[in-house]
């Protein structure tokens, strides 16, 4: 993509009332724009980077056998009622309106309620079980406060994924399978090594639930953490759980900031119950599906690899997802020569399937230079003049500052798998 | 993909609320779940079909040159106050909620203010126009009444683009190519031959805008159409237009119910200076920017296009935009002699890129019959003993109920491409 196609143009500033690196960052680049606290605009180089974090969640999620379908916002307040989840003092963040047609409606701040009700057309024997379904779906979170960038969001994109099961067995096996497609998510998104999964409060039915918990600076939590054990616990559970089944003492656990990235929930049978999915069993008794709920933010993991990553330049990102592969900066684009030469080696690279944001613009060296690094793609790719004369390119790479002079055959041969 | 890896069950009635086919045909399919009057879960076969539409419209989007972002669902009370917009008496549709923290929001019925507020920190010369960006973005407007399926929701994907000019003449040639660009989605979608741009009522300093009107017995619209001269006209453009400037006399129109699927409006510079979208245009004037708003409605087209083509059986889907290109419907599957050899015509397509839904469940024949015309793919491919002793499979094309029996290898040659 030639920079001149795209109508995002960088900033020297964030907005004075933007608190957060990774949305400061963000915003400066050109990636997103803010709307309000906890609202954002994803930009096209910010919807690029949320459409690859999602193909690789919906990757796993096709390995793990889960269909994908997309829920409503507005949703049915009899519905929640009947879980008694509609109360503004039982669940914090709702967003509701009212229907011109008369009635209450709430606004998507999750699914399980909406989603195991659309289910009851679909399962009413054993053999339809087990089975499981995801979206990416925006929710709205009317949080009181939202000073995290886009770690914490007002309006957010979550996968979420629901399953279904007969016996506790199958929903054991699928709760075990999800944490591997997660794992296997976060090593994918660059973030494998930082993330935890980190032992949680549980529900009526279950001694703990699991979140995967990402090493960082600015992350709203507070994980104890033993990593040579591998194993992690939050604050909640450190203050109730027997640490010694746990496999860890107190003195090896470290506090250690996080942000949550993730996070599986058993709810046994009882969320089915309430809400009125039932099944036959082999017995042919009606009894209720056991249920599990797996989240996954993918806003929010833009904003984490943004801050575990970003350095005094810029951002940095892991080439799993940043918008383009390399950052092609044209310098002397004036001289038609030089130019030429320049949009050479773009169709070389773009035809070879390599993806390029060509820096076409008509602007200082300083400005290109600068620009690049705030935009934060892996490698770059500097072609000048003088590179003309010796035929070289200069290749370096934002992570490490590593700089190579290659001809175009070595880039060619570099960049194109 | 195997059915019996999704969830979805074809249903015998829709539920008894549901007045409108397309709903009706696509929930008892299994594409739809019905939340509420004029809001619709996508179950996993709906959401391919949306992807396919987008798809189209993406592809036809960037040849225009526009780039895609996406916009959020909360918007600031402030830049609709600032329009004259805010207020339920100027806009009937709005979902407004409170903001914990304090303050109104309004839900997304459209963008252009959002939008144009963003653009103030992209635009502010002449050399960064003209500039175009679109978006698929769910919609949500407060409906009094939503009888109409998905082809009037309440929630709704939509397709919205916006145009930003230096000059008039810019404008007017984004104006006129964003027509060719739809006339091109909508004759790929299948319906171009019966879709007409029709003359609407337009704003303070055009004439006219556009609509694209769908010939369709269940529209809500009424337009007047000269079929011969391919020139149509809406109810408030005919009472008010000059028809001789139109070039069309009133006996030559004929009124036909159409649904608008598409529609292009000029906003001219107003909408800018409300917003206060300037630029320094090549004199060093500060000028308002020249806008146009440019629709496609996402979700209301795969109701178009179940209404248009289903028949007594079923959907008929277009090949565009079937979720599947065949249906395999696989039958005396106990035998594993038969189970291999349909399994073998299965991957045989799919590793050759032919999308197949294969119905491998345990089904009486008439059941899987039934459910293949209902869900309405363009093949259908019998794999039976019968045909495994003869050495073919009975394909037959479901829009036309054409049979024929071909070879394995014919059926290769014949879908391959």
């Amino acid at each position: 993509m030639r920079q001149t196609k795209f109508f995002t143009k960088t900033q020297k500033e964030a907005p004075a009332d933007e608190q957060a690196k990774n949305a400061q960052l963000l915003i400066r680049a050109g990636y997103i724009h803010k709307e309000m606290a906890g609202a954002y605009q994803l930009l096209p180089l910010g919807l690029i980077v949320i459409q690859k974090i999602k193909q690789i969640v919906r990757e796993e999620m096709t390995v793990l056998g889960t269909n994908e379908l997309l829920a409503t916002n507005l949703q049915r307040k009899e519905l929640w009622e009947r879980t008694a989840r509609w109360d503004d003092k039982v669940v914090d963040v709702w967003f509701k309106s009212e229907l011109k047609a008369g009635g209450e409606v709430g606004l998507a701040w999750s699914h399980e309620e909406p989603i195991a009700d659309m289910m009851k057309n679909h399962i009413s024997s054993y053999k339809d079980l087990p089975t499981a379904v995801y979206q990416f779906q925006n929710k709205l979170r009317n949080e009181l406060r939202a000073k995290s960038g886009i770690m914490r969001g007002r309006e957010f994109i979550m996968k979420d994924a629901y399953s279904f099961s007969a016996t506790e067995e199958q929903h054991e096996a699928f709760y075990e399978a999800s944490k591997v497609a997660y794992s296997k998510c976060f090593e994918r998104l660059g973030i494998g090594d930082d993330t935890y999964v980190t032992f949680a409060a549980g529900g009526a039915f279950t001694e703990f639930s699991h979140e995967f918990q990402t090493v960082c600076e600015s992350g709203e939590d507070v994980t104890y953490l033993c990593k040579e054990k591998g194993i992690a616990i939050n604050e909640e559970v450190l203050k109730k759980a027997d640490l010694e089944e746990l496999g860890v003492t107190r003195d090896e656990l470290v506090a250690t900031k996080t942000a949550e990235v993730g996070n599986i929930f058993n709810f046994g049978r009882q969320k089915a119950e309430e809400v009125g999915l039932f099944f036959k069993d082999k017995e042919c008794e009606r009894v209720p599906v056991w249920m599990g709920s797996y989240g996954i933010g993918i806003t929010r993991l833009m904003g984490v690899i943004v801050e575990k990553f970003a350095d005094d330049k810029g951002i940095v990102w892991p080439e799993s997802v940043a918008p383009y592969k390399v950052h092609l900066v044209g310098l002397n684009l004036e001289d038609d020569e030089i130019r030429d030469w320049v949009d050479g080696i773009y169709s070389a690279l773009t035809k070879r399937g390599v993806s390029v944001l060509f820096d076409d613009r008509d602007a200082r060296p300083g400005e290109k230079f600068a620009d690049s690094d705030l935009i934060g793609l892996p490698y770059r790719i500097v072609a000048s003049r003088k590179g003309k004369e010796s035929g070289a390119f200069e290749v370096v790479t934002r992570a490490t500052g590593e700089v190579r002079s290659l001809t175009e055959e070595e880039v060619l041969a570099d960049f194109v798998k």
